[in-house]
């Protein structure tokens, strides 16, 4: 554990004083077999200086937590599934030992509920004042932390933060299922009535509107206005990605006669990713993407803008690479019947009466006499009171994400490694800003729309669709379904100086769910996959994006960014949604949460390998958890995964 | 300049569909005379997939911008100093025009007074409601944005932003001059009294406390506590950086026998840095670290930690080596006598009645017929009223930060490359948390605490030497210099909750400017270079950093930041500061900052050759200025450059 004491592979070579490394890299590359299989591509285009200087084990250790394998490469996750829903942690061995937890997120509840089920003492700490959860965030009615509503329509709802949860994560699926709580797809893609895919969204970039079946169709027009080389002219981004991807993901799986990718067997599997690990793993996406993919620039902004990559390019490859591996492209998504809150609602019901909350984390220590943890917290004083509260027990489960764990004193000092990590660990920013509509208009055809606008004032449809409506706010919100009291003065002075000045209108989207692509900067936008009961309107996802395209969000306060986005939509979608907007938005930025301290721990090139092995090893009493600690960060099936292993560790017997 | 109708070298390589793209790069990489130097390293150790896709025209434009060439290779300072300090524009060959300039920061205000000299007429619109100076900040007395005073101590000020003029920087320091502003020295190394460095501030990491000058001496036990292999046990992590970056010089200058390094005669200057620019364009700082200088991660920590790199790995090698290599070692720093906002004063002086207040831009439209140029513009709506404002005039100078940029609508859009620019360009994070203390403690010496402390309460001096004071905040600004009434019991919770736990209390700084360096959370801490007259007391900066060390600060709210920054500076300094503290803090995060959007440009691995030749061309009736459009980006050398050269593009002539 004293990683202080340990040579890395870069001390081993640089201490033998050679600048050779390629000899002593050979080595120690671990097992003959390992070493005897044809590399990632032809020996002489895989200078050794481009390959990862961590040792062979290391990426294997990479590896297995990559695809949740104990030390014997053996699966993790049918343990993981039979402790979380079917029996718990085993019988205990020892006896009942005093817990703190710190954190209310998944993983801590989880973890909490695992342990006092095992009949052990917990004290889950969470530094909210009235929220569990972490960034599973619904904003909703009677939801904690907004203590009015905050939509104009109190039955509306929308997702600060978890919004999906793929198919194809088993742990969360099983424990959602076993909650008896209501999952229903998540239209990622938009779909008609019947749920067929459609692909009617929006492609809007460098001034060119087009649905993304036209895209796909051809795709000359938008890859044109990027200027990309011939070759690719006539080739859907997507493609683009993945012929790039295709020759890394062969490391691991192969395709068959059907066409469908599989993973290979173990241990083809487990070396095959340590392959990649090797390969890449001090890799940026812009270096693969420029390097070994050979693109030129024109085409890394055609697949960075539509594929999202552009704001992740100087952060690892592994990452996107990971995350665009593990989710196949036919990967189906849910969400919450009432938001994914419900989730964090039927956790912390399991274990409410052991959370205390508005308790920050300031200092720990561990002893070597008497209670092994001593934590001190203070509570936030949003009463006007600030209270300090002293917490002792015999081991800690530490939820609290890296970037947080920076500013809490931690004594005697963690062994090198971990202290490395909580510096280095590169934490993105995500920001969503979300608006409220008083009808869903994305699903309306233009006869809905006609219909509607004329009901305002006769001749407003046809003056829409010829620009002929003054973009000065005064329709703003004017459509009579729209709740008066919310849209001031002032809201509509700034909304008019940022509004959309070109005025050509669109056909009518037409789509349930979905949602559309652009430049601009509200970069992502998506659709709820289904109306709230009772409501005819909506609350739309105007702004997704991550990284430098956030932080272009981020400088602006919380009320200055609906205008932005409400002008971002209407540049993808045309000048007529205005009349629909309520002129209430909800905006989280996940940098700026004093809680979260960034989005999820998106490593940066090398960090897979240097840092990632040492953020999850137990430090005496101190076990650590939450979804940066396993390799599905930002997923709340990383953080079950290390719910349930910081349990094991806990309870023993693992 | 429709660079989108220009091939790139990467489009041409994909293109012609060769996987050999050297071979197409060997001919077109510029003069034959530029090939046949000898690279960078010994061939067979540069492969063609490392170097930059950019092709030679490219490299050299860079480096023309970074050496500030006109295309001719002739140096432009000299031109824009008798400018900047000698007569103004040239006689204007054309008709008045006029000018609007969006930003008063350094750029703006310089180019609009140019322009007014020469007899344009010029209005400045500026976001801000009543401060000018951009990223010149000062909290001070009477100071813009704060009606209150910012500290304690009326007479206390300290710097948000520009802090340090290099006197290597001929366009600021002619300007103080000229304008007949004070400067002094600005002490980045602590001195004693007459001025002699000293270097006895600290470093403290890996729980080890060394002073600066002990450990140049001996460097082992702080290398030895990151692991360093034993080559470098012995090696002041400087001399590391200037070893590994060396080699990288020697294309452009030599050390002589006397051992200065001198710049190269042009051309061999020019062209040494386009080899550099061709060779290292594309590659991060830790790219660059490890995989050519062959650098262990261990001695990567050591430098990265002692020598702030860690935060900015990921970012362009080329920014942190153009800061590290245009600035020496012995460059003299100075400071302007009552602030850097004196500067921003003066210059506001000249344009006052030119420059309209609490004016964002939301939209810019350039047109064919009538005024060449429109903006809309907004208020903040302090006053309650929001008021939106257009302008007009034949040209524009845009100042706004690109990340700021972003947000404003621009029709017709932008070429190809500007808006890319605006996408893409990187612009990172800084923050400073300031703490004000009643007595200039880190100048004391041992009697001075003593005496201090003793007449607080006899025994207390030695019972803080010895760790046995209560470290419950019951001190803290428990000295009689402190004045009342700026401690809460809430704060002092808050300080007590956060405060420094372990008790060694190391022997006294005594030092005057200069700072110290540590691992925690804090990084960089700089004591004020001059006291301020008739106070005892000071303004530390408590706490500086860039990047991910920054973004750690920004998700805490402005108030939570101060006990936090204080804890740190304890943890370097000792418990014993705190009955000093005068419980007042400011702090900026520029990131937050909803002006400035970001610290600086300062850019990705690939941005140097790929957008920021595109960020200053001219687009018509608009002209870009502003530091992120030269090569000295956070620099008021850079902005300064740039408004003489806007101005000169607007007046014609040059």
């Amino acid at each position: 554990m004293k990683s202080s004491q340990r040579l890395t592979r870069r001390q081993l070579t640089a201490t033998a004083g050679t600048a050779a490394g390629g000899a002593v890299l050979a080595t120690l590359a671990g097992p003959a077999g390992a070493r005897a299989r044809a590399p990632l591509a032809a020996p002489e285009a895989v200078p050794a200086a481009g390959r990862s200087t961590a040792d062979w084990q290391t990426c294997l250790t990479v590896a297995r937590a990559l695809l949740v394998l104990d030390e014997d490469d053996q699966p993790l996750v049918p343990r993981y599934r039979k402790v979380l829903l079917d029996g718990g942690l085993p019988r205990a061995a020892t006896k009942p030992k005093k817990v703190l937890v710190l954190g209310a997120g998944a993983a801590g509840m989880v973890a909490a509920h695992l342990l006092r089920e095992a009949g052990h003492e917990v004290t889950v700490v969470e530094a909210n004042g009235n929220r569990a959860g972490g960034r599973i965030k619904t904003f909703r009615t009677g939801g904690h932390e907004n203590a009015e509503q905050p939509f104009a329509d109190p039955r509306q709802y929308a997702e600060a933060g978890a919004m999906r949860i793929p198919g194809s994560h088993p742990l969360v699926i099983g424990l959602v299922d076993r909650l008896g709580i209501e999952r229903r797809p998540f239209r990622y893609v938009d779909t008609d009535e019947d749920g067929t895919p459609r692909h009617r969204t929006w492609i809007r970039v460098n001034g060119i509107r087009t649905r993304r079946a036209d895209y796909a169709r051809n795709p000359q027009a938008v890859n044109r206005s990027f200027g990309v080389p011939r070759k690719y002219e006539n080739v859907p981004a997507a493609d683009i990605v993945r012929q790039a991807l295709d020759p890394v993901r062969d490391e691991y799986s192969t395709v068959g006669a059907d066409g469908v990718r599989r993973n290979k067997a173990m241990p083809a599997l487990l070396e095959g990713w340590a392959r990649v690990v090797q390969r890449f793993g001090d890799w940026s996406m812009y270096r693969f993407l420029t390097e070994h993919a050979k693109l030129d620039e024109r085409t890394v902004d055609l697949i960075g803008t539509l594929e999202n990559m552009t704001s992740r390019l100087p952060l690892s490859f592994m990452h996107s690479f990971i995350s665009a591996s593990l989710i196949s492209p036919g990967t189906a998504f849910y969400e919450l019947t009432g938001g994914t809150a419900v989730l964090a609602d039927a956790l912390l019901g399991q274990v409410r009466d052991a959370v205390r909350f508005d308790r920050r984390v300031t200092r720990i220590e561990t002893r070597d006499e008497g209670p092994a943890v001593r934590i001190d917290t203070v509570s936030e004083g949003r009463d006007g009171t600030v209270v300090r509260e002293e917490f002792t027990g015999d081991a800690a489960i530490v939820t609290i994400p890296f970037s947080g764990l920076r500013h809490v004193q931690i004594s005697p000092q963690l062994s090198y490694g971990k202290r490395r990590a909580v510096c280095e660990v590169h934490y993105d920013s995500a920001t969503k800003v979300l608006l409220e509509f008083s009808r869903r208009w994305w699903e309306m055809g233009e006869s809905d729309w006609r219909r509607e606008l004329e009901a305002m004032e006769p001749g407003l449809y046809d003056r829409y669709r010829t620009g002929r409506v003054p973009n000065d706010g005064r329709l703003l919100g004017g459509h009579p379904s729209v709740p008066r009291g919310h849209l001031t003065e002032a809201q509509r002075t700034h909304y008019a100086a940022n509004a959309w000045v070109s005025r050509d209108q669109p056909e009518a989207a037409e789509v349930i769910g979905g949602g559309s692509v652009t430049d601009n900067p509200n970069r992502f936008m998506f659709h709820p996959s289904h109306p709230v009961p009772g409501s005819d309107g909506g609350v739309v996802l105007a702004s997704y994006s991550w990284a430098d395209d956030a932080r272009r969000w981020d400088a602006y306060d919380d009320e200055a960014r609906y205008a932005l986005a409400l002008r971002g939509m209407q540049e993808v979608y045309g000048q007529r949604l205005e009349v629909f907007f309520t002129g209430v938005g909800r905006t989280q930025s996940w940098q700026r949460d004093p809680y979260a301290y960034g989005e999820a721990s998106v490593l940066l090139p090398g960090q897979h390998t240097e840092i990632f092995p040492e953020m999850r090893t137990a430090e005496g009493p101190l076990h650590f958890a939450g979804c940066h600690t396993s390799l599905k960060p930002a997923w709340i099936e990383g953080a079950l995964e290390s719910a349930v292993r910081a349990a094991l560790e806990v309870h023993g017997g693992h």
